[in-house]
């Protein structure tokens, strides 16, 4: 699949990715970036992540023919309806967040006649962020969740499923709120867990300095613990239902090994972790 | 420091890496291995990760200065007790145990006259396991906690503490009781939480196959969920009261942020998860 012009919104690390992907593929014609960062802007001019770069919406949107909003999840339906407003007849609007659910509903009923938006999901990311850490692989082999709905044009779907299949990405499409509920479980909830988890052990003060031995297993609740606030707080608030119902269902399965370490049940206990163990095995 | 014979009772993952280490450094005479796994004590021999191998603890201590066991935990103070009765006056035996208060008060009201016993706990590891993963280099600038008490002989917290700095490791010295209060959130929490929560997303069977979607931020769970069963079914009973203490600290930290959720509480979500991330950074 061939573009004239794709404008990307946000140049963070999954814009500046995509943006780099989709240059390297010499299949888009021009690529063009939109921060409000004139830094990274800069930064994406001189080394080459995009073909142009505007500091404007209105500028830089005009003649795309698929518009990819990747700013931070809680502002991405009114730059998405920013660029709605200012894109040409015919073009196509898609975003990256991880929530889908509320973002698609929200779109859907202010879209102007004429444009058309899917929402989209990249499954792939670092502990990194910033267009200086941004890379043409990220995307490569890696999964990309797609959502229409029943009102979403198929030929709109076919041109966001085309232009990450340029960044190496393999699409599967899945309707909104069975993302939502899947991500709630697989994503969201681990990030919550992992944030009240080194909440937990900070607060401990007797001994203090307990978070400097990181070495135990630990340190990759750390890692998780290390996302952004503000993204995470944003996403949990858009996806709360599905987040709160993980809350729950985990909340049961940790008291259920709490009840069987208070009540010294050995093969209890074996039996969870075992299972545990399988699962993840399956999973893969 | 220097030694003539040092014993490693169980020739696994751990005590495997310690035997290359201290045959390594050339400072020990003569490393044995001891392990009933026959296969494990061939591949020790064949590649040269010990000098000498036994199937027999009563041989295999004879003549030893320091007796490791590195066997799994459930089995070490059994099988210290056995290396305890063969071993020579004056020996020092020693452990790799992830909970010490309960093997050392278990070694201490059993030794017999002229045998010491120091516990010790490495702070390193890998998901592998199994003397063919074994690796010299897994202890070099990682901790080794020591916990002597008031009736341990100071001689034999040097030969351990001394043995440890062969293979590379830092030695701090705690009270048994401080190290499983430690462990018991920063470790043994850390592993039931992921426990609990791979087996809460394995669960769900609405949609069906959620784990395989581990790129969101599962992936680090799935990781820790992949230590031995049986393994962690020992640690969390013997180190019972303080897990059950870090579960409930736990617990409280995630019904705060479980609360702002319900309630839509944009700011102190945000503050939540600023905590962690800036624990984290001084962690380290």
């Amino acid at each position: 699949m061939k573009f004239d012009k794709v404008t990307i919104i946000g140049l963070g690390l999954i814009g500046g990715s995509l943006a780099r992907a989709l240059k390297g593929s010499g299949s888009v014609e021009e690529v063009c970036g939109v921060d409000a960062d004139r830094s990274a802007l800069k930064f994406a001019v001189s080394e080459g992540v995009v073909h142009t770069a505007s500091a404007e919406i209105e500028e830089a949107v005009r003649g795309a023919e698929v518009v990819v909003v990747a700013t931070h999840v809680g502002i991405i339906t009114e730059v998405a309806k920013s660029a709605a407003e200012a894109v040409g007849n015919g073009a196509v609007i898609t975003d990256v967040g991880s929530v889908k659910g509320w973002i698609v509903v929200e779109m859907e009923r202010s879209l102007p006649e004429g444009v058309s938006f899917v929402g989209a999901h990249p499954i792939a990311g670092t502990e990194r962020s910033g267009v200086r850490h941004s890379d043409g692989e990220l995307f490569n082999g890696k999964l990309l969740i797609v959502t229409p709905t029943a009102s979403t044009d198929p030929g709109a779907v076919e041109k966001v499923s085309g232009l990450w299949r340029l960044a190496g990405a393999e699409v599967v499409p899945m309707e909104p709120q069975v993302h939502d509920r899947i991500f709630g479980f697989v994503s969201h909830l681990p990030h919550v867990v992992a944030y009240a988890l080194i909440n937990a052990v900070a607060a401990q003060d007797d001994p203090p300095g307990m978070m400097g031995y990181s070495g135990g297993g630990l340190r990759d609740y750390t890692r998780i613990a290390e996302s952004s606030p503000e993204m995470w707080r944003d996403i949990v608030l858009m996806n709360r239902d599905n987040v709160l119902s993980a809350i729950k269902e985990f909340k049961a399965a940790l008291e259920k090994i709490e009840r069987m370490v208070e009540s010294g049940d050995s093969q209890g206990l074996e039996e969870e972790f075992q299972k545990s163990a399988s699962a993840k095995r399956e999973g893969g």
